[in-house]
């Protein structure tokens, strides 16, 4: 699929845009000469950051706004031929602690935006940015598309009541959405200022603080990994195709063990130790043990693999933190 | 199991208790001797109505509130052993419509009753009242309790988010709870004004009044019915089980098209005709087609079976209403 063909003069939205992946996304669609709008709210703590989006401040559109504004959503969907809906809370720990304010984010926010769209934008596609943590603790490994959803924190629930808000839309109203249930993905761009969000990003913090990395548990539960630039190119190809409307796909790349991530990072950035100390309460019982992703899937449709590999990953996301700390501390 | 035995002297909290189950519920829990107080909010257009506890009212505490309403509910649920958690919108087209009232009352409501057990209640066991709306179109028959939830309507969705914080929470933090997805239940006490909680009571009324019958697409529909008596008796035999802690169950009973339904009725009433008409397309949109549940899980658990047949059920139903119109029209 000729990518630069299918975005080159559309107008795009992403929402959490200049957090983690929608800033990364943004460089991509920017490059295409898509007409990007960035909106994100900016709320401490989460993934939005200024600085992700150096160099391309003339290039595109940013427009502060919370995806719970709903008169504000009702205006910013017009227009746009694309909406990536990546806004949401990501913290399983802080959804079991602020369950309400994570509902609010990942359900409420997501019906809201899709009844604008249903208002005023009808003939837009939506991207939804679902994760693993809608399955919970895995019955079998890998994880297909016909696990049953049973998540172990308030998280994944919102987030299954939010990815299914856009396919009904698409099978009620036609507006075509899809979901990519994205599983650990790493990279630059990721907040660094704690852990909640993401555990491979703040490991990478503690080796370049020059503190021993923490691991919870005995370090050998497996979590499947990406790096962020072979998710923005599953949200691409995602979004070109139309084969993808109404449906749902697990992402999925280098499955490893705490353990072995640790080791291979320490491997690339060549100095680091770590060690295995026991899980807090509020961690250990979410924990959903081992995860490995079928992404065959989204393989079958869209031709997608992931490109990068772990140890080219880590390379790329030391060298960037290494030069930019002061952006991310 | 000795029911009696199970509730005599238990305090107990239904939710949507002036409602058609929680009112029956009311009943043989007053019958039991436990200790009843039923919240409503009595919303018109709901089910709730104060002619459904008729010659019970000096045995239980009615206490009109809305579970939306977080501090009220921070005191309501205090004290009680078991809290039926009924109250929730049934309207699948409603949903659509206002979809955000709908999240409000069967996931914010929901959760917010959760987060005032967590806190002031935790010894609590709760039943949620989940539903067969939660699968969508199904992908084979009998519906297990294995087959994906893809909801077709706000509705099921909401109740699907609903649903899993109360697993959620007794898994993470031992609050004892289940869920039973329901599937069309009729009887008497059920709201006679709107076709759209329940097509089986609207049959009834329309037959009642001396109206053809009308019924949608083709009536060979398929719906799985019980007898509400059916219902309330898997509710309490749920609830006063250990082994119900953190499952989900289906109920069901008679599959029958809507076209034989509606003969049924025709028959037991003595009277009446019916026609079929093409579906209006807010509901053509959101048709489930064929249903039929697998309900072994909870008979293998409980030894539950529905015990009144469709015959016996619409007799009690058509003499109940042909008594009580003038509470219900």
């Amino acid at each position: 699929m000729d990518l630069a063909k299918s975005f080159t003069g559309k107008k795009v939205m992403i929402t959490g845009g200049l957090g983690f992946i929608g800033s990364t996304l943004a460089y991509r669609l920017v490059e295409y000469g898509a007409k990007v709008v960035l909106v994100d709210s900016l709320i401490p703590e989460y993934g939005g950051n200024l600085f992700n989006i150096h160099g391309l401040e003339d290039k595109l559109t940013v427009n502060i706004a919370d995806v719970r504004d709903q008169s504000g959503m009702d205006y910013l969907v017009q227009g746009h031929d694309y909406i990536f809906n990546l806004a949401g809370t990501l913290s399983h720990t802080d959804s079991m602690k602020d369950p309400f304010t994570d509902l609010q984010i990942n359900c409420v926010a997501q019906l809201s935006i899709l009844e604008s769209c249903r208002k005023y934008n009808p003939k837009v596609k939506i991207l939804f940015a679902g994760t693993r943590g809608q399955y919970g603790k895995a019955d079998y490994l890998p994880v297909d598309e016909k696990h049953l959803m049973h998540p172990t924190d308030v998280n994944g629930i919102n987030n299954m009541a939010g990815e299914w808000y856009h396919i009904l839309y698409n099978n009620v109203y036609g507006i075509r959405s899809c979901s990519l249930r994205l599983t650990n993905t790493f990279g630059p761009r990721h907040q660094m200022k704690h852990h909640r969000q993401g555990i491979i990003n703040w490991f990478i913090r503690q080796l370049l603080d020059g503190q021993k990395v923490k691991i919870f548990g005995a370090g050998t539960q497996i979590r499947d990994t990406n790096f962020v630039d072979d998710v923005v190119e599953a949200m691409l190809l995602a979004m070109a195709s139309e084969k993808t409307n109404g449906e749902v796909y697990n992402l999925g790349g280098t499955p490893l063990s705490l353990k072995e991530l640790v080791e291979k990072m320490v491997k690339t950035y060549g100095q680091g130790e770590y060690e295995i100390v026991s899980y807090p309460q509020e961690a250990q019982r979410i924990e959903i043990g081992d995860y490995v992703a079928n992404w065959e899937k989204f393989k079958r449709v869209t031709g997608w693999e992931p490109k990068v590999s772990i140890e080219e990953g880590l390379a790329k996301t030391f060298e960037y933190y290494s030069k930019n700390k002061n952006n991310y501390w």
